[in-house]
């Protein structure tokens, strides 16, 4: 087991900074999630003078609590932290992870002493700090979250986080995919425990399959490397560089206090280490999504299959300049397509690379025959549909992307090759809510689904280059 | 008045290709748009054998129709279309469109001789042609329309469209986003009016403000780029070229049978006549959307303003990456921000640039007063909210979402330079139908929004460079 598995399996967390307020973000956000996941250790809120907080016994610190305390969430003001962290140094709790913000982040004198001095009586106290100015640990398994409302099902993701902003959103945009984590730690300022600690334990935990990262910057550079190799040696690891940029660069030193460093450093340094690096949160849940429905795939040819000639035209262009290559159609194959769709039957039609079904992509014992064909032929490595939603010329009813999302599932079976479908819809929302559904049944089959094909190229760019990479190693 | 003004105001229409099945894809989008659109000339169905189509009087073939008919829609099968033709000469029908495609894009010795056939009757007849294998007019102030779901408002943006499918597409997207249009033509293979009729034509059309293009190729390249130049030196041109790679040229040769040249002689060409270039059809409405709702911004100085450090950073990346700059703000703003949001207050926020609200952003009072210092300090010439819908570390609920719209509004009026919304959320319907309909209250207003920041960095980026080009020249 890595050396840090303890932190995600405390027997008894004390909240500190929690109140007895309902509208309170620390109460909801900290101590409310612990009791909504279960969480079966022993839960002390701390507060000077209120009895009960969601329906648990206060206590006035930690000091007074009866048993053992392993874990702290901290979420008082910052000059209050020097004496809770000799507290918990005397109580001989583990880890604390401080939501409190108004440290070296703040770029002054005052905030730079401050988390000097905690940092150092966390050290001689033995106390592990995760922190400041962060979200903590989500771990489903445990019952440990940040948020009441993420899944409380664990998944095979590991994400390590320093922005709690960032981790909140990743884990909502992976949720909206039904991408599941094992663990997720957002550490913030990094003054003890940092990237470098939790890529290492990513690396060797056995319910990480794929490790994610959002990253400003590197304390301890030499360290970071040998566990981003290590990690990369063992698994996929997809990182976002936050501060890519001056003015990035200077946006990181005000949120983490962070050095960012040289973009060109770490890009080269990234892909050189055979570490796919992604430009935003979205980037970063399409890349995941593919992982976990996609068996490895080495080839760029893809395949094409839609209604529209016109958008046809567009998603060439835009997969091309991805660096991905639409093959065209040997003669063979497109015979076998005319089968299915005749030349005279619907002129529209065209069985060319991408093959464009004009109406009859409605035509529900068409989509999926002509799908086989197409991603069956060995010039092919993946394909790609594209339906619209209430959306193009040739948009159907509720029931008929019902019946089309149905024969893509049936098509599923008999093909091998990976598939993925792109659904794009206007925004209008009775639209998004159908687009939503179908999405979720595709996922629940294994289908990944991108909302337009500039999400769908750029992520299945890089995951075969992923592949590629590891081949030519 | 442009020549071919008569072409959007005929006073009789027939279709011929309509059917009685009221399920008629043809009947649909081409009859009953007419009668939906409340078109006030005659409106005539052909048909063999009907006696009656969607209410209306069938007459078995335009010779057979008692009064004038000024224009023709035609999508009867290619074959057929010779004769019909023929009888359109006869009729002294001044336009026809032809839904029909099978034709020149099926690159086969028939579809091409067709094709030829049809032009040269239309010509020695003084028919003019609109398409092939497109979807023809949408007008809506003449109340004609290939749609009946599209917006029956005029407004200022002409589109000449070369696919039928992007046509639609394009209006959609834009109507998501309350964008209307002076007149729209798709024109498909264009084997009589093409490009550069439609663009002459816009150059001069009063209605029309904003000129927006997807074209595949061109049949007379030196009247095209002289009728761009002359359109582009007259009001903002934005163009979409279909066919911009290796794949993407094939992919047009058999989608409306154009040859669709290098990409880099057309993008060098359209940057040398000041023609904004875009790559999708969502970044062709997104720019579009900056004429609707910003004066001129010659600066690429941008403030940003919103809940996230995390994602500020990002922001801040991905803004500078599109040739944006973001400034710092010198220490008299910051001193002034710092009297509504204190430090000790909210220790999380930063009063740099990006402006990061912390949990702030929910604070109705802090919002508009912070956009207000930033936008109207002079070393920004625009500026971005970004606001979490039910997304990220601080989302409020429903109201509280509607009172930040209210006091982005509010905000607005004492702010002389342009702003824009980006409104984050994950997809989930709720907050999908919420998101909506926040957007829909600051177009309302004169906010543009934007669903990411790639989205709006990219569009805002194009937009200054279109206003900086023209005043170097």
């Amino acid at each position: 087991m890595p050396d840090l598995e303890y932190i995600f399996h405390p027997s008894s967390i004390a909240v500190v900074g929690a109140l007895p307020d309902s509208s309170s973000f620390v109460t909801a956000k900290f101590l409310n999630s612990l009791i909504q996941f279960g969480y079966e250790g022993r839960v002390y809120p701390i507060h000077r003078r209120a009895s009960e907080i969601s329906g648990l016994r206060v206590y006035p610190s930690i000091l007074d609590v009866p048993g053992h305390v392993d874990h702290v969430i901290c979420a008082i003001r910052a000059a209050l932290t020097p004496q809770l962290m000799r507290e918990c140094a005397a109580k001989k709790v583990k880890v604390i992870q401080l939501f409190t913000s108004g440290f070296s982040e703040m770029g002054k004198e005052e905030g730079i002493r401050l988390e000097k001095e905690i940092t150092e009586i966390a050290r001689q106290g033995g106390v592990r700090v995760i922190g400041p100015n962060c979200m903590g640990i989500y771990c489903p398994s445990s019952g440990i979250s940040f948020d009441d409302a993420f899944p409380k099902e664990s998944g095979c993701v590991g994400f390590l986080c320093q922005s709690g902003g960032n981790s909140m959103e990743g884990v909502q945009l992976a949720d909206a995919k039904d991408i599941r984590f094992s663990k997720v730690v957002s550490f913030g300022n990094a003054c003890d425990l940092n990237e470098a600690d939790f890529m290492e334990y990513f690396a060797h935990d056995p319910q990480t399959k794929i490790v994610l990262g959002y990253v400003e910057g590197t304390k301890d550079g030499r360290r970071f490397i040998n566990a981003l190799k290590e990690a990369s040696e063992i698994k996929p690891v997809i990182m976002l560089k936050g501060g890519t940029t001056e003015a990035g660069i200077r946006a990181v030193a005000s949120h983490t206090g962070a050095l960012a460093g040289s973009n060109t450093i770490w890009s080269s340094l990234l892909c050189q280490l055979g570490i796919m690096q992604v430009y935003d949160l979205e980037e970063l849940v399409d890349l995941t999504l593919l992982f976990q429905h996609w068996k490895p795939c080495r080839g760029k040819r893809m395949g094409i299959v839609g209604g529209s000639g016109g958008r046809s035209v567009l998603i060439t262009d835009n997969c091309e300049k991805e660096g991905l290559t639409l093959p065209s159609l040997p003669s063979e194959v497109r015979r076998e397509l005319r089968k299915i769709i005749p030349e005279g039957f619907d002129p529209g039609t065209s069985v060319c690379n991408p093959v464009d079904l004009a109406t009859s992509v409605l035509d529900l014992h068409i989509l999926p025959k002509v799908l086989e064909i197409v991603a069956n032929y060995d010039g092919i490595d993946f394909s790609l549909i594209h339906i619209g939603v209430a959306f193009g010329l040739y948009r159907g009813t509720s029931e008929v992307l019902d019946k089309q999302i149905d024969s893509l599932i049936e098509a599923k079976r008999s093909v091998t090759k990976p598939i993925a479908l792109i659904l794009r819809h206007c925004g209008e929302p009775e639209a998004a809510r159908r687009a939503f559904s179908a999405e979720k049944r595709c996922l629940a089959a294994g289908i990944p689904v991108f909302p337009s094909f500039n999400r769908a190229s750029r992520a299945i760019s890089k995951f075969v280059q992923y592949y590629e990479m590891r081949e030519r190693q």
